[in-house]
């Protein structure tokens, strides 16, 4: 049994089915309102998202609009031309290695916020969003799980006139501006994956 | 009159000529001794700065290790490719845009720090560095010194094999592996610099 978060007006939430709970007040106010540092507490947060039976939801997700549930990462960088068939459309070859740039934390936001777009050249990519939870260096592939706090979607926005304004094109600031990187809408723990590895 | 700002074993220091005055001890405890705080507040860098005549230094600069000036920016990037000579040595254009890559901000450590090599392609280049004190966006050009708290120097080490694993090129990993930042010895601020223009 894991848990599911999401960030209300900037407030931490569990969330179970339809209904949100409000992390200070569901935790009896032993766990922080601030969601990055809700996240360094996954026991915790799973204890507490076992309780929520028996407690009020503090509202239904439906009447409020969430934050991005990772709003200040330390790092967040991507993995581009990740699969053949975006390759193929860009005209450009699948990496022999991963492909990572950066899109800077500033550009996070809430899942449903506006995109602010730059240029008549915006893309959108829907992407799988891996939230570290314990940093390391080096780590051996079959301890990666262990690092991992759980996964949530995102859009990853590109301006393409500035992605390729450079040579060889540089991906961070293309896929950086404000609100380039919405996030959400619930983290879900690595636990309440059905199937993690497929 | 500006300042000259070091770290000293994580603590904040004013620099003159030969010593550093300890920052909290020198403004009388009004200023913090947290690097990252102390550069918040430049003006009353400034004014401190213009006091140290007339207190004795806390010691000698070239008693004591140094760490960066500024050891944990919120972002950290830097422009590739950007004289002609560097890019003849490469076998590269100099792009029409500047090419912006990331340097995350764990690869910051002092200036004289060891660098650990991830492999035997490792390049090292000399860097000016801008210290950003105001934040902004779409700033112009006219205005872009206001927003300019002050210049160091720093190395971008570059691990060659890592970087060009991908195709196109990504920068931001081969020159983010921790130490890869040396940075200072001393942030020194606009006010400082003979000639700023040039």
């Amino acid at each position: 049994m894991g848990f599911r978060l999401a960030n209300v007006a900037g407030r931490a939430a569990l969330v179970a089915g339809d209904h949100y709970y409000d992390l200070q007040q569901a935790s009896d106010g032993s766990l922080s309102a601030d969601p990055m540092k809700a996240l360094t507490q996954p026991e915790r947060l799973a204890a507490v998202a076992a309780t929520l039976a028996g407690r009020t939801p503090t509202g239904l997700l439906a009447d409020v609009t969430l934050g991005a549930p990772v709003p200040h990462p330390q790092k967040s960088f991507a993995v581009g031309l990740n699969y053949q068939a975006h390759a193929d459309e860009g005209g450009m070859e699948v990496p022999a290695a991963p492909l990572v740039f950066t899109k800077f934390p500033s550009c996070l936001v809430g899942p449903t916020a506006d995109v602010a777009m730059r240029s008549d050249f915006c893309d959108y990519e829907g992407e799988l969003v891996v939230v570290i939870g314990r940093g390391g260096k080096d780590i051996a592939r079959a301890d990666a799980w262990s690092h991992v706090l759980g996964v949530t979607v995102g859009q990853d926005i590109s301006d393409r006139v500035a992605q390729f304004a450079a040579k060889p094109p540089h991906f961070d600031l293309g896929k950086s501006f404000d609100t380039f990187g919405p996030l959400g809408p619930v983290l879900v723990s690595v636990d309440e994956l059905p199937d993690r590895d497929n």
